[in-house]
């Protein structure tokens, strides 16, 4: 990964500040001739948007993207697009900046944040919110995955909140219909967690204060044959990729961290030649991936999101003069910034996986 | 990350499998000027070496690195080189294959390995042990690291072992000259864990069986300010290089998965100034990044190996040919290959770091 | 290079075709604390904007660029814009599209573009227009390399029309002062060229045919050292730039294609040590790259730029149907596209130097 | 292109001084299951060695090429190599150093040679010979280039001089079989120009002089499609491929510069349905590549070497300590350095192509 691009075959670079005019990506080399709906991009788009309930930031934001290049109608003439080949801009617009909220903060280094160390760094930095650092930079993410989604046949890649802070879900009650519900705001599978990640969210936003999250994320329908030996393994990308997002503080394919615990016996998954006539693993315990590579199980990755740091709660901290101060950070943020961090995981495995797609047509012509 | 290379300026290219006549690598961009001696090289190979204790694999390579380019002895002609800013190939030989010992598995698909995976992808592979995907190739990770350390001026990358599978160390005993000590086999920090290990180890080794383990690296004297938004942040690099290590998976940072768990008031590091008159962090729990960004504290990562697959107990499994099997991985193997990645760790770490401070330079001028 | 983007630190990534809403580019990698004003942006973009003369295409675009990140004022509060060191995103929008003007040309393959072959490769194409490979994308580029002027301090990249067609340019009379004067359309840097060129081009017009042109880059304050040897040479990456033009069909650096014919006692540039006691060459047939690494004298570069394919002249082709047509390219096309591309050229240099200018600093910190 | 790497999906890596033990290469990305022979490798390592005639260097090398990872014996057991799909070593050792006979020069700074940029780049530099930037390097390039050919079912890449400094062949006498002849040491395919380039070449040695060539490389067999938009264009790619070789200084596309001079009518080739009932060229012009996509129609390349620069006549210099010199090159130079770049400007076109083969399939999926 270099600067503010990723992926290989399907890149995607981002560029943007959370209060300059707008925030946008632009997508090189995703394949011709995918046909998808503005609104397809937009649904996911609103899966990530603010404001959607108390239990996250209260910044109204739209988020529309606009499709500034790369695209055709098709000949249905119905709204769907196709793509040519060639690069593709979208564009969101900041729409509600409200910069004056940040005015008190532009010297102060909020701790937690990247303030300190973007000065350290540039000399300078966008006083306005957190600029590049900002969690706004992640809705371009979101609707590049939304495309990423479209190039792999019959991938389906899911995500959801596995614990908030010291509350976990109960793996017994997974339902994924229930992650998508209406009353659901917290991307949880299991229902009977909702009132529980209410009541303790409440208590934390009483108090001033915010908390971490644990996010899983499971991609079916990839072939297997997906990555490459050593340096561009499947799961080094996806390790990257949710790692570069903000506030992430770990990562874990199949068992995870878990495995460390466990003896051979226990976690090399075991095969079988299935019904079908083809091999099949008896465990997954690998989170779909050996050596790098695909095996065709479903693969399955966690990632853990820091608590939010911005809190009104005062810290200690110092200022750009060398001045000891106290931050407050006013301002309108997530309690819990790892529940939005949901459908952002998603998208970041959908790219590396449609990536890996390509690159192994590429190198193969084995798909 | 892309195939077989890693870094941006400071570029790695690896090469080889376990099975052929040597393994190799290539560094591009090193900087020029940078004085070592080929037994720093040696040094740090020699820690991965195998063969050194019961506890790890009893194949018995010297695991002898050459230089081939890119060097030249300095003007002290006292066996110091210096690099000259071009590519650095470095080579180690294959001196202990024993390829027959494999010669019952070439068909075989044994469970937790890529032999599955690699066929899937390439309709072929190296089916004298595990070809690139052996754990062998780490050993020019090992080389290219210990020429990583030299860049940063003031840098030092340590790591230690903390867990083999369900033992854990005591981190009050953390005592940095206790991992390289002699009669310690395990890099652990804490004496007290030697006996404890050898025997948990031991009783693995007659039951056929073998463990993962759990690896902490630190790295001190990093400048603030390496990094870069978003894609290229220094943990996302991290994050890939140790993920890109064999038998890893899991990465984290800092508090790591243990922050999904805490409240903002926890975990934000706060800042006074310190005795000095610069900024100063009184806790570390972002690990030494923020925003991607190094802080100038101590960069702290772990990652989690999972059990050795190749174990004496039978497996089920399948081969080439679609027939169901029993798989008993003979060879010699080590019983927890965690052990040894820790230099793998180490010099991951530190080619991340390297790499990031000759961009930082590149792009701000500022160091 | 890569799909749709170039450079290594100084990266810059295009995006938009002819006939969409706007055409941008993404420049990442940008130093902090670079200072500018729009004003200096745009300057560049008039002196390529079409429209100016009528020996250029009548199309009316303002070319008028704005940027949506990266920056922020500076101090001075006097509409000058400082770099912060993230994604720099410009964008320009399509005014003057009349998309009408090309819809009998939807399924025609016009002799000398890219439609077939974009159709061959992509299995569709942006019908409207040249797309993605009208000279429009390179307006972009003119916008980065405003930039990338800024970054090596105290260079100058200027550029001439040598020859249009078979008409050459004396150049005993070269002064960069007549290139830039007002009543010179053509970029040639010979006053007594520009009525020769006009009477020229005005016959080619009334015959509806074009023709091609030599243009000449001279980046001048290089310092001595930016390069890299073999792949990543200096005069690689301008060629590579310069190639990357549209109609480009030939790049040459100091001598070029002269030097084929030179003798070795004529050829190599003898040294001496100048009047500031510091190595200089007597003569500059190297074109200012020695073994890929600039050598301090001025860079000179050379490309050929093919005629205008669009013609009034009927043409034979087929079309996507395979129907045997003849097409004659009406809309407002360029008689010698060759004439705008001097600014192109210049920005493809500066863009180049930049870069190495970075490189050269992060990989040897000796500048 | 970036360091001492090239291509994207099938890039190469090359290392080596002249002087040093070895120079080699790595191929990541090459597909698995491609088939060849050591001999294949060797016999176009054979066409680029010194000591064949007496018009090149006498360096007696027989540079034989070894590979150490990548390919197994196919099943065939005959001696035929099968690519595994991982990166594939090759190393070639340098016999005949010789350093002694550049005892003399190693504070000198040889005109057109790249003593002094590298002196001023690094800080200091390999003295024995040309190091890095020997032409030595390109025999690594031939070897990587022997397998490109073979990744492109049906392609074909040949190369021939076109000229030797003032003495051009005739094009009418064109003979791909008089290239490779026994008694042809120049690569001409006219072989009435032979005793012409003796007789030449045979004064110009004597004169203690050397001369530049032209080489014209032609590639059959490549499928419409291959290239990319804007800055990945196939001929962008392949003009930075040759303009990386060693004393190439310019290159150019189909009719190339001479394009500049040639109008819309002339220039643009026309199209019909051919026999077979698909689009046919008429013309030529283009050198096979529209927009940067190549046509189907066979692709031509022209490159410029300069003359060697080690020559026996003295020439003006300086050294590192700031004295003014003469400078003789004795050493065994070839009188033409241009002679032996035919191998070399196939190998790197090749490569050109079998990459954007590789990317082609896997962003379009199309081949």
């Amino acid at each position: 990964m270099s600067h503010n691009t990723f992926g290989h075959l399907f890149r995607v670079t981002t560029w943007g500040e959370s209060h300059g005019p707008a925030i946008g990506c632009v997508i090189d080399g995703c394949p011709p001739g995918i046909r998808f709906r503005m609104e397809e991009i937009q649904a996911e788009l609103d899966r990530r948007k603010p404001g959607s309930s108390r239990f996250v930031t209260q910044r109204r934001e739209p988020d529309t993207a606009k499709i500034l290049s790369g695209v055709l109608p098709d000949e249905s003439d119905d709204g769907t697009l196709v793509t040519t080949g060639t690069p593709i801009a979208m564009e969101i617009e900041n729409v509600d900046q409200r910069s004056k909220d940040y005015g008190d903060i532009a010297k102060q280094y909020r701790p937690g944040h990247a303030d300190f160390t973007y000065d350290v760094k540039y000399g300078l930095r966008d006083y306005r919110g957190g600029g590049r650092s900002s969690a706004r930079e992640t809705a371009t993410r979101v609707a590049a995955g939304a495309l990423a989604r479209k190039i792999v046949p019959g991938l389906t890649v899911r995500g959801a909140i596995v614990a908030i802070g010291t509350e976990a879900i109960d793996r017994g009650n997974w339902d994924w219909q229930v992650v998508e519900r209406e009353d659901n705001p917290f991307f949880t599978p299991d229902a009977a967690s909702i009132p529980r990640f209410e009541s303790y969210l409440d208590e934390l936003r009483k108090a001033h204060d915010s908390v971490g999250a644990l996010i899983e994320i499971v991609a079916e329908g990839v072939p297997a044959g997906l990555g490459a030996p050593i340096y561009g393994k499947l799961d080094t990308d996806i390790a990257a990729g949710l790692m570069s997002i903000n506030a992430v503080k770990g990562v874990e394919i199949g068992d995870g961290f878990a495995a460390a615990r466990l003896k051979g016996t226990e976690n090399a998954d075991e095969m079988r030649i299935g019904d079908n006539g083809e091999p099949e693993f008896l465990a997954n315990h690998s989170g779909g991936i050996l050596g790098g590579i695909s095996t065709g199980a479903e693969i399955v990755a966690r990632f853990a999101v820091k608590p939010t740091s911005s809190i009104l709660t005062p810290r200690r901290s110092v200022d750009r003069d060398g001045q000891e101060i106290d931050v407050v950070t006013k301002g309108r943020h997530d309690p819990c910034v790892g529940i939005r961090a949901v459908p952002i995981g998603e998208a970041m495995v959908a790219c590396a996986i449609a990536d890996h797609y390509l690159r192994h047509r590429g190198q193969t012509g084995r798909i």
